[in-house]
C-alpha cells in the first residue's frame, strides 16, 4: 500500500526530458524517504557555519535588498547587529547594513532555516543535525522561549537581549554538552513517534519535544558537569517548552531537503519560505533560483485580545517541515490543532488526502495513524500545476509590531509553481 | 455540546425510584467529571494500606476460594508469599493459603486495583493517588518493567524475584523521594494531554508516560539526594517505559471511581474486573455485591511467535480505566492502537460513538481530538441493558504459562449488567 518510489505521468515519461525528470525525481524522493537525521550538537553559529565567522546576518526568505525590509524582519536584523556589538545605535547599524559593511544573506544559502524573522549572527547557538543517509548537515537556531517578545518575532529590547545572552552563555553550552555526552539523537525515531502522537511537527511539536526531553534527561543526571545551575536551567528549558522541538525538526528538515537539492532534471520542491514581502520556492533541478509570489492570505485563530488587524508578515522558513511532508501536508496527524488549522477533523483529513495528489510518494518512516499511511513525500511542481492544488502550510502568526499572536494556515500561491515549471521546461525541455 | 450532568430516561424519572436513581446518578457522574487526582507518593503497601500490614495477598477480580485459582493468578499469589518469606516452598505457601493463615483478598476492597494478576503484599511499592475533589485515595503497584516475565503476568522465578527486590529497594524509594521532593503531580493535567496525544490510557500510555517523566526529570536533577545510583536508575526507569503511566492512571481511576461508589440509588458502574475465571462489575448503589459472568472471548493481536492457543486468562483490573471512560471507551483517541484494537480507525470511531449511548455524560476534562468531545463518563447499567451495548475493553494478553504476549479487545458480557439492573430494581424498586 505504501509507495516509496516516484511516479510520473505517462505523458511526461514519453519524452526524453520526461524520462530524465522521472529518474531525477526518483533520486530526490529517495533523499526524503531515506533521510536519517541525527541531532549531534549545539554550537555557536560562528563556530560551525563558515559564513557566520564574518559580519553577516542571516534572515528568512528569498533575498531582498536591505532597503526592502521594513517591518519585523528589519527590526530583527538590526537587533542582531546591536546584539553582536557591531554597532551601538540603530542608525549606525542601518548605515552599516545599507553600505554592505554588514551583509544580509538568506539562511537557505548557508545550510540553515530561520524561524519567522530567522535572524542568525555569529553568536547564535545553533542545533546541528546531520542526515546520516547523505552526510548533509542542517542548522537551526535554538528555540528562543515561549515569551511573546522575541527576536524571532521581530522584537528587540533589553528583555530580548538578556534572554539571548542567557541562550548564548548558559542554555546553548549546556545543551551542547548534554548532546555530546549523550551521543547523536536519532530524530527520525522521535519524529516517527511524534507524528503518531498528535504532532504535525510544525504548529504542534508537543510530543516530539517531550520525547526529546525524556531522551536527554538521564544524560543530565548522569553527567556531573550538568548538575550545576546551567545544566538545571537547560533541562528545565527542554522540559518546559512544547515547541522546543520545532527548531530541531527544522534543522532535520533542512538537512534532508538539501540532500534532495541540486539533482539535475528534478522538479521536486526543496524549499518554501517567506520574507516580509514574498512567498518563494526552490526546486531541486534549478539550484540558485527562487520562484516568488506575494505573501498569500492567512487564515487562523488569534490568541485572546488579537485580531487579523494586528498581524504582520515577517518572514519564516519553518515551511521546511511542509517541504518534508509534515505540517499542513500531514494535517490528519494533528487533530488537536483543529481550531487553528481548518476548523474540523473532517477538513484536516480531506486536506491531507489532497496533499498526496501533489507528491511523488509517501514517507513510510512517518505514518499518520488516522490515514494508516506515510506522510506525503516530495512535492512536484508539475503535479501542483496540473492539479491546481498547492501545499497547505501551518504557521504561527506574528504581530506587526512584533510578538507571537496566533497560528493558522497559508495556502501556497500557485504562481510560483507555474513559474518554476516553466523555468524547468526552459532548462530541460518539454 | 458537552454534557456534564446526568440524564435518565423520562420513563424512569416518572417513578419515585426513577427519580432517586436519577439524582444519585447525577452525584456519581459528578464524581467522575469533577475528579482531581494527584500523584503524591510511592510507598511500601504495608506502610499505607492497613490490611497489608498483615499476612494478606491482594489479587485481581471478584473474590474466589483459594482452591479456584489454577493458572497465572495462582502462581502470582504463591510467588508473593515466597517473596515475602512467609513460606520457603510452594507447598508450604499453598498450605498456608488453603488454611487461611495467609489470606487472599480482592484489591478493590482495599482501595487498590491490580494489573493482570494484580498481586500485592506488604513490601510491594505502591503509587499513592489522592482525588482532591473527594479526598479518596487510590493505590496501584509500580509498573514491574517491560520484560515478558513478571509476577504481574503470572511468572515467579529468580529473575522475577531479583526485579521485585530492585523495585522494592531501589526504584520505589527513589520514586517516592522524587515525588515528595516535587510535590503532588496533577494527573488530570497529564491525562488531559495524553488523551490528545494518542493515548487511550489503557493499552497505550506512551504520551502520559513521557509527560510524567518530563515533569519529574528536573526534580531528580535538582535534588542532590537523587544524584546517586538509585536516583539515576529510577529516572532511567521512568524515561524508558512507555507503560509506566498505566499503573499511575489506574490508581487515579480507582480513587475517582471509589468517590462515585456507595451512593444509594445509583446505577453507575464503579468497577469492572477479571479474575482467572470471571468477569465482574460493581455498581455504586449496591456496594459489597459483585455481578459475575464467565470471561468473554478475546480479540486481538499477538506479538511475533504467539497465537490465541498460547493465551490464558489470569485476571486484571486495568479496566478501571474503562470504568472512567478511557481505554476501549475512548478508542477514537488512540488510532496508533488500531492493529490491536478493532483493526481500523473507522471501527475505533464507530465503537467510541457507541460508548456514549451507555454513559450518563461526558468528561470534558479529557477531550478526544477526533470527536471534539469529552470521554464518555459514568456507565449506567440501565442504559447498557436497554441498548444491549456493553463496554469495549482494551487489554493486554497473557501467556497461559505466564508472560505478556499481545493486546486486544474484550466486549464486556451483558449478563452482569442485567443481573446488576435486576438487583438494583430489587433493592430500590422499579
Amino acid at each position: 500500500m505504501t509507495q516509496q518510489t516516484g511516479t510520473s505521468t505517462e505523458h511526461s515519461e514519453a519524452t526524453e526530458s520526461g524520462l530524465r525528470r522521472s529518474e531525477a525525481n526518483r533520486t530526490a524522493l529517495q533523499a526524503f524517504v531515506g533521510g536519517k537525521p541525527f541531532l549531534v550538537d549545539v554550537r555557536p553559529a560562528g563556530e560551525v557555519m563558515p559564513a557566520l565567522r564574518e559580519r553577516v546576518v542571516l534572515t528568512s526568505g528569498a533575498p531582498l535588498d536591505w532597503s526592502a525590509y521594513e517591518g519585523g524582519q528589519r527590526r530583527g536584523v538590526l537587533g542582531a547587529v546591536l546584539y553582536e556589538g557591531w554597532a551601538t545605535t540603530v542608525e549606525e547599524a542601518d548605515r552599516m547594513l545599507a553600505s554592505g559593511e554588514i551583509r544580509v544573506e538568506p539562511c537557505h544559502d548557508h545550510g540553515a532555516v530561520g524561524s519567522v524573522t530567522g535572524v542568525y549572527s555569529a553568536s547564535t547557538p545553533v542545533l546541528v543535525v546531520r542526515d546520516e543517509a547523505s552526510g548533509v548537515v542542517g542548522y537551526c537556531s535554538v528555540y528562543e522561549g515561549s515569551q511573546r517578545e522575541r527576536l524571532t518575532y521581530g522584537v528587540w529590547n533589553d528583555g530580548v537581549r538578556r534572554n539571548l545572552e542567557r541562550l548564548r552563555d548558559v542554555l546553548g553550552p549546556a545543551l551542547g554538552r548534554a548532546l555530546r555526552s549523550h551521543g547523536p539523537v536519532d530524530l527520525a525515531q522521535v519524529m516517527r513517534r511524534g507524528i503518531r502522537m498528535g504532532d504535525d511537527l510544525h504548529s504542534r511539536t508537543t510530543a516530539s519535544s517531550a520525547l526529546l526531553a525524556r531522551e536527554l534527561a538521564p544524560t543530565f543526571l548522569g553527567d556531573p558537569e550538568l548538575h550545576g545551575e546551567a545544566g538545571r536551567a537547560a533541562l528545565d528549558f527542554l522540559c518546559r517548552n512544547d515547541l522546543f522541538f520545532l527548531h530541531v525538526g527544522m534543522a532535520a528538515g533542512k538537512a534532508v531537503a538539501d540532500a534532495a537539492h541540486g539533482i539535475g532534471g528534478s522538479s521536486v520542491v526543496t524549499a518554501m519560505n517567506f520574507s516580509e514581502k514574498e512567498f518563494a520556492i526552490r526546486v531541486s533541478g534549478l539550484p540558485g533560483e527562487w520562484f516568488r509570489a506575494p505573501v498569500p492570505p492567512f487564515q487562523g485563530k488569534f490568541f485572546d485580545g488579537f485580531t487579523e488587524q494586528d498581524r504582520g508578515d515577517m518572514g519564516g522558513e519553518s515551511l521546511i517541515m511542509e517541504t518534508n511532508g509534515f505540517g499542513g501536508m500531514a494535517s490528519a496527524a494533528a487533530f488537536p490543532l483543529q481550531e487553528y488549522s481548518g476548523g474540523s477533523p473532517e477538513w484536516m483529513v480531506e486536506n491531507n488526502r489532497r496533499m498526496y495528489a501533489i507528491t511523488l510518494g509517501e514517507n513510510a518512516q512517518y505514518r499518520i495513524p488516522y490515514l494508516s499511511r506515510g506522510i506525503p513525500a516530495a512535492i512536484d511542481v508539475f503535479k501542483v500545476v496540473s492539479t491546481g492544488i498547492t501545499p497547505t502550510i501551518h504557521a504561527g502568526a506574528g504581530h506587526r509590531d512584533g510578538g507571537h499572536i496566533g497560528a493558522g494556515i497559508y495556502q501556497a500561491p500557485l504562481e510560483c509553481f507555474t513559474a518554476a515549471m516553466e523555468a524547468h521546461q526552459r532548462t530541460y525541455g518539454r
